[in-house]
């Protein structure tokens, strides 16, 4: 192995390098099929391809470099993570994963090793979704379940993606029916930073996801009657915002019931808004996330009680209105034990923790097991240009991975993973 | 005396005549010194002359019809309100206390009767501000107190005040001077819609405003730490809006406190307002107003508390930025019991009540003493198309208003008025 140290060095110096290719001059934006994300695309394909990995491009822009095994048939690895940004994005949001990934199978290829299984590093082209609103364009065309109604959907500029796919020169009809083939696959293993504050908190580097959170997404709506601020009396009033008020804080209250649950209104708007007018409607979000949907579901149905009580004592409407419910994804049992292993035989501490973020994980889930890394970041900061991991962290993660593969190998050649236990859930 | 009554509808079919009067096709919107209000002013010139009145008008186009005494010299009361409106207006909001005067003088008229005192009869041109932004253009430039900086003050489609006021063949420099002499004057007598739900849940169809609410309007901010809703802990969050819902629940609770004390969160933005991300940032109005200004400045003051003891225990940052004091204004005692008296006169019992909006007697008062009438108005409605007077109530009204003056006349005769007690406030 190389001394991570010096690979993480390197890999800093070359997410300091993607951090630099953006579709806007003073901050990091890149979008899924924008010429900024093809840049950054092709820089990695370069690593890549000196690294010795056989490179491919698929219809939506993901890229997928291929490092073969020892010995042929084998089934094959998946590594990465996303190369594309939310707006006035941090550097390693994404970026990391990828190549924590290119950097192991480079260590690989420069010591002319190969392992019982292929990998594949996978750099894909959208996970945040900022360009046509629809998060993982790019994990579902690899993994199968896109949607061919997200053709449609366009860009603040009125391009669909279906074009936007036909100015790369790609047929967006392939989409449809496309699907990495699963039975060679032994499963998917992505590194991210944690996005939040727990590993620092507790002073570890890198920590191990159990689960990554379901989510439920509900919109709220406060109905009372407007009116005059000076002219109505408190005692006449059926104020909207009074009522969103409680709601906002019975939340805060039920999500610290539950260890592990998070809720947030993070959205809100107050009509008529102005000063001297007793707010008539408020519109609300809310998101709930639990790694246990169980507890998730309680929570969000004591809400909505809670929402229809303080509306009832008020003489106010309440709209409640579920967008979306996305169930959570357990991590495969066998990969992250030895996930766990990998870093425990660095030295460090084992830290299991959810991630309540969603990742292209969740996706690959439906294709093949799935493990996730985190390595620890900042202050908790994350989709923000001050987004910052410590290289000393980023060598523990490498350096993790790397075990990580050392003890597949050993598996897979005793034919002991666990992997071949799990069906295709596509 | 006419009977009040068909007076009544015929105020009625006056203001259903200015209502059809507008900037905007399908709704009522008059801005001041647009060609919308000087046809409503012209309207209402036209029923002033003949009704007897002598006609005027001022640099910013307020509309003067006076009415002479029976013998010189003689003092003079004024009567009146405003005819602009806000952006899709109610139609007895102004217009109303406007008819009413000129019902009243013109029922003298028509009986040949004058009185030991001259009556002008005022038709404001500006006091809803819709047009600049700043409230009571029109009783400021006729009472005095016109500020000339608001004359670079531009409309929307970027017309300054001074140019509007030149393209009707005024001149803006003459405005800075500008005071309708005070030592002819008894006072001034309004008339309006009260705005509020009381007179109606009271039963009443007319009352007697007491005083003008002072008002107190403050910007707080809330400012704590935007994070992401998935991965953040709850015991680690510092959420600006959960704060700021502590502190919209913590001002309806304070001004349920003290009697007539209104205080309202009219406006409150969120940032970054996106459904999953923690708030880091929020800003809202607090509007708080009474009719005594020791216990409005009292509740703010704790209000300044409350929120600074938020801010603390949730390690967010509070700020408090005053950006109006309006002073209450007490009616004139005198004028008041006068109106009383002639409103029970007609066998309806006196409620008294204070004024929570703002009105053209604000400004009047730093003129002359002043008293203003409530009518009854459905629901509290107002600022709205479906804002409703029942024609009942408007013969109550000039009833009492008709009255008063032959009490004013009989006081006026034997000296015994207070008026004359007050200085020039200006």
């Amino acid at each position: 192995m190389t001394i991570p140290q010096s690979a993480a060095e390197r890999i800093m110096a070359r997410i300091a390098t993607l951090a630099a290719i953006s579709e806007e001059p003073d901050r990091l934006t890149r979008r899924c099929l924008t010429p900024a994300l093809e840049m950054a695309m092709v820089t990695v394909a370069g690593w890549m391809q000196t690294a010795g990995l056989t490179v491919r491009r698929d219809t939506v822009g993901n890229l997928i470099g291929r490092y073969t095994a020892a010995h042929a048939p084998a089934r094959t690895l998946l590594l990465g993570s996303h190369l594309d940004t939310v707006r006035d994005a941090g550097a390693f949001d994404g970026p990391l994963g990828v190549l924590l990934a290119l950097a192991a199978v480079e260590d690989l290829s420069a010591r002319g090793m190969r392992l019982p299984f292929a990998l594949e590093v996978l750099a894909f082209s959208d996970e945040e979704g900022l360009r046509f609103g629809t998060a993982y364009l790019g994990s579902k065309a690899f993994a199968g379940g896109f949607d061919p109604a997200t053709l449609d959907l366009r860009d603040t500029d009125g391009i669909s993606l279906a074009d936007a796919i036909r100015a790369t020169g790609g047929d967006p009809a392939a989409l449809a029916g496309a699907r990495r083939a699963a039975d060679d696959l032994i499963g998917y293993c992505e590194w991210h930073i944690e996005q939040g504050p727990v590993l620092e908190a507790r002073d570890f580097p890198v920590g191990v996801v159990t689960a990554i959170a379901g989510q439920s997404r509900i919109a709220v709506r406060f109905t009372g009657q407007a009116g005059h601020a000076g002219t109505v009396p408190m005692a006449a009033r059926h104020d909207a915002l009074a009522a969103a008020a409680e709601f906002v804080l019975a939340v805060e209250a039920r999500a610290g019931q539950t260890a592990g649950l998070v809720a947030t209104v993070g959205r809100l708007l107050v009509e008529p808004g102005a000063p001297n007018v007793i707010p008539g409607h408020v519109l609300l979000s809310l998101d709930v996330r639990h790694a246990d949907d169980v507890l998730r579901v309680a929570a969000c149905a004591d809400l909505a009680a809670i929402a229809q009580a303080i509306g009832q004592r008020r003489h106010i409407l309440v709209g409640w209105a579920v967008l979306q419910e996305t169930p959570a994804v357990a991590c495969a049992v066998g990969l992250t034990a030895l996930l766990a292993q990998a870093i425990a035989a660095g030295g460090t501490p084992v830290q299991s923790l959810p991630s309540g973020a969603g990742h292209d994980a969740v996706v690959l889930s439906t294709l093949t097991p799935v493990a996730m890394g985190f390595v620890r970041c900042r202050a908790g900061l994350s989709h923000h240009p001050d987004e910052w991991v410590a290289p000393a962290d980023v060598a523990v993660a490498l350096a993790a991975l790397q075990r990580f593969l050392v003890l597949l190998a050993a598996a897979e050649e005793t034919g002991s993973t666990e992997t071949q236990r799990r069906g295709d859930a596509g």
